[in-house]
């Protein structure tokens, strides 16, 4: 019945950290391939081929089918657990954070993340050097947005924690690599100690 | 039982035209209420305070609650429709494809779209303009996967349109407004023909 689990990665990103997390939250072994996205290896036509076509990871496999996308490999992993909520109104806004995490959190905190310890800031191109400054910007605001959600409440969505919460606790406790301080957000650094101490939590580097 | 819907929206948004295409496609009648993002009529203190702290639309209310992001308000209304797949991997994969159009095409050919259509070039940041080449690339890349896709397929997901379809449609089918030549994706045109003469269907002008 049950199909070995996959999961194509490289370690040090935060979207693949999203579905180890997920995976140990609902007791779900998953086995783990390693690709150097820096030397290509997602690139290949062999990945291209038969992997994603994006040439993109995190790709969970199951069995012989492949699913892209950080958060709907969570959702696959997640389904019938307590981290999808069954309220139809809650599934539509755990869903609302988790598109608004790969617009408005991922693609500023993180690229910034990427560039500054993976990259490296001296090796950027003009193009990216200059779009750090909106990414910034664009960090703070989505940090600033959380804070404001997450004050007076414990989790994104209704009274137990998510995939919501999972998907933006990825680059969000890690925020501080790209040099955002989190110390100015104290609602989102309670919530990120509140994931921390749920059973079953996996860390970054586990 | 049935609470009243209300579209929070831009209409030339394809962001909105996803949530009015839905709603059709499963025959939930819903009011409209449009806000001229170009004045900063989603920016004020009241719609910040009241109906998204993000400041952007669509966003779809569900008597006093409010959902917002697109794809997330398509899902709230396509619930227990055929518009979403039963199976799990299959509802995986379907927001694998959302995920997808929110990272690799909106940003690319709505941006393209938009700054093109409703901003003018002329009137651009060098900023933005220093990116419309990696956009115009990002947006090829993006047609290109959805045709390779599409190849041998008839929707995105298993063998019946779903929200994928919806979500893609939306800013595929007016790529021509930002210069894209679908001419070059046969598969994405009949595509695009398929989803139009699905019962239901309507246009993004109606």
């Amino acid at each position: 019945m049950s199909q070995r689990l996959v999961l194509h990665e490289f370690a040090a990103s935060g979207n693949c950290y999203k579905v180890r997390l997920t995976a140990a939250l609902v007791g779900k072994p998953i086995e783990r391939r390693e690709y150097d996205i820096l030397k290509g290896e997602t690139r290949t036509p062999e990945f291209l081929a038969k992997v994603n076509a994006n040439g993109r990871i995190p790709v969970l496999q199951v069995g012989d089918r492949f699913i892209p996308e950080s958060n709907a490999a969570c959702f696959y992993l997640a389904e019938g657990s307590s981290l999808i909520p069954l309220d139809g109104f809650d599934q539509a806004d755990m869903l609302r954070w988790m598109f608004w995490e790969q617009y408005n959190h991922e693609p500023n905190i993180a690229t910034l993340r990427f560039w500054m310890t993976e990259i490296g800031v001296d090796k950027l191109s003009e193009l990216q050097r200059m779009q750090m400054a909106s990414k910034r910007e664009g960090g703070e605001a989505a940090l600033k947005l959380m804070d404001w959600h997450l004050n007076g409440r414990e989790w994104f969505v209704g009274s137990a924690m998510s995939l919501a919460d999972v998907c933006l606790f990825a680059y969000t406790h890690v925020a501080g690599e790209a040099e955002f301080d989190l110390g100015r957000y104290g609602a989102v650094e309670a919530w990120i100690e509140r994931v921390k101490h749920q059973s079953g939590f996996l860390p970054f580097d586990a």
